[in-house]
């Protein structure tokens, strides 16, 4: 993570001001819960990215921290709604804001949140980022929304799987990749360039993602392992476990309302004794392949190499 | 309200095409939830004061439509997160998204609402009406949660009344006009002239909303009478009848959570036959006298007299 981290490594800390400014709202209790959520250190990929994409051409930090700050608090928004929605009592081991202050509470924050994102980006004055932003948070909600009509179907294909996790995750990475390049005065081809990075590294995040939610333990993951199966959400490992068990399988099984807790234990063995593990990496490590190959038409330099970094880093890290 | 609309005969269908056109979605499901949300036909004032704020310089209607039919998708979004909050069954004698799809649904279709509103408004490219935009959303959330956090207590003022429907309600109608008057490129002495009709149209607006919410019925309602109060939330009747019975009270016994439902009775009583509601209603009239004043700057023309009636209107207004 740190060799990702070091061309921007004095920019990061004017990203994290930006955000600390957000809670300083117009009334105390505002104040706090802002605070609560922004406090909350994440890993800041998707801002590092946006920030790495705009080192190709005119690195302008006036644009590009703004622009990523707003990347991270949209990101915020997006899992504020997400743990309202689940019901989430904990995210990294803190209390979830409606966990604190309720689901009302909570759902305004998150549009809040999603307000002032919008100003931030606003203040680029740059026309095709502000589309670009808005456009991706309807890209996410119809993804998320996908998820939420599709959950319990059997009948979903590899290509539904993919289709969902780029409206739903890719998105945002291609949108932080593609505002950094866009305000950085990119020519064209750059910008396709790192946009195509942005998504291909976000479906194999996802695609990781969703391999740790089968083999890690509950305590790493900090909610119940296999959580998107036990919603009925069928991600890659368990599509890749029903297309090679089309008979009966305790998926199937679970799907349908039968014996749901022993056939969801039947099928976290299974697919982690299996060798789907091992292609759902290999799905993922293609993907991020994919992105690190949209790279080539940009000069080898410091902000490249750690874009080749960062797409490593998503297949290895464990969480 | 025919006489109001006069002016705008032509535009208003041209606004509804849009909203008809965001329903045209990219799966069948989110097609669905959208068409049911916007077929509601509401009363469409706020995107009728942007086309009337616009008429009285260049009245472009490549920016107009687009803006007025943003602000109505806007309005629609705040109101689908409203009733996911409150679990509120019906509006306007429809069933409400969330009662039909869930809270989940309701949450992510407000956010598909709101980043859709603001790409509409990015087709007008104007950044001052974009940057007005995402600040009206922050002070809208803003303002609802203010509300909830100063819920049950006593101790409340008619400033902070007003500030706080300031921000809930006055902020958009403020918005619609303004972004109206910016949009025809209008000088800016209209333009705050329009922002400051919008905004005390706005608060008259509240005013009667939160009158009629103790004097209607509960069939007119659709929901419980003085379902505010209910909440421990209170409007300006209320805070009337508190500032005339500073010792004991029915809504000081109600928030203190004794004998809650007799308490409500007679606080509704109490109201209903004191000179509160009258005087209410004057302070209702005196922000719409404001909001018409406002208006003197600009020329007498149709859309200037269908805004004096708009004002007049709002008054009227049963429901």
């Amino acid at each position: 993570m740190q060799a990702i981290f070091e061309p921007i490594l004095t920019e990061i800390p004017l990203v994290e001001e930006k955000l600390k400014a957000v809670a300083e709202a117009d009334f105390p209790e505002l104040a706090q819960l802002l605070g609560h959520v922004l406090r909350r250190e994440g890993k800041r990929i998707r801002p590092a990215l946006t920030l790495l994409a705009g080192k190709f051409h005119h690195y302008n930090l006036e644009l590009l921290i703004p622009m990523a700050a707003a990347i991270e608090l949209f990101h915020t928004a997006t899992l504020v709604h997400d743990d309202t929605i689940d019901n989430s009592a904990t995210r990294r081991g803190l209390p979830t804001l409606s966990s604190i202050w309720g689901s009302e509470v909570a759902v305004l924050a998150g549009d809040y949140l999603f307000a002032k994102s919008a100003d931030l980006v606003a203040t680029t004055g740059n026309l095709r980022v502000i589309t670009l932003f808005a456009q991706t948070l309807m890209t996410i909600c119809s993804g998320q929304l996908e998820e939420n009509f599709s959950a319990c179907d059997p009948e979903q294909s590899r290509q539904q799987y993919y289709d969902r996790s780029g409206k739903k995750t890719a998105s945002l990475f291609s949108a932080a990749a593609e505002s950094g390049a866009i305000l950085s005065q990119a020519p064209e081809e750059a910008v396709q360039a790192l946009k195509s990075y942005g998504y291909n590294l976000g479906l194999a995040f996802q695609i990781v993602d969703d391999i740790l939610d089968f083999t890690a333990g509950e305590e790493e993951l900090g909610k119940p392992v296999a959580g998107d199966l036990l919603q009925g959400v069928l991600t890659l490992p368990a599509i890749l476990f029903m297309e090679q068990h089309p008979e009966d399988n305790p998926i199937q099984e679970m799907l349908a309302g039968k014996d749901e807790e022993a056939n969801l234990k039947r099928a976290i063995e299974s697919i982690r004794n299996s060798p789907i593990i091992g292609e759902s990496y290999g799905i993922a490590q293609d993907f991020s392949a994919q992105a690190c190959h949209a790279l080539e038409v940009l000069p080898d330099s410091p902000p490249r190499r750690a874009l080749l970094q960062l797409a490593d880093y998503v297949i290895q890290r464990q969480r």
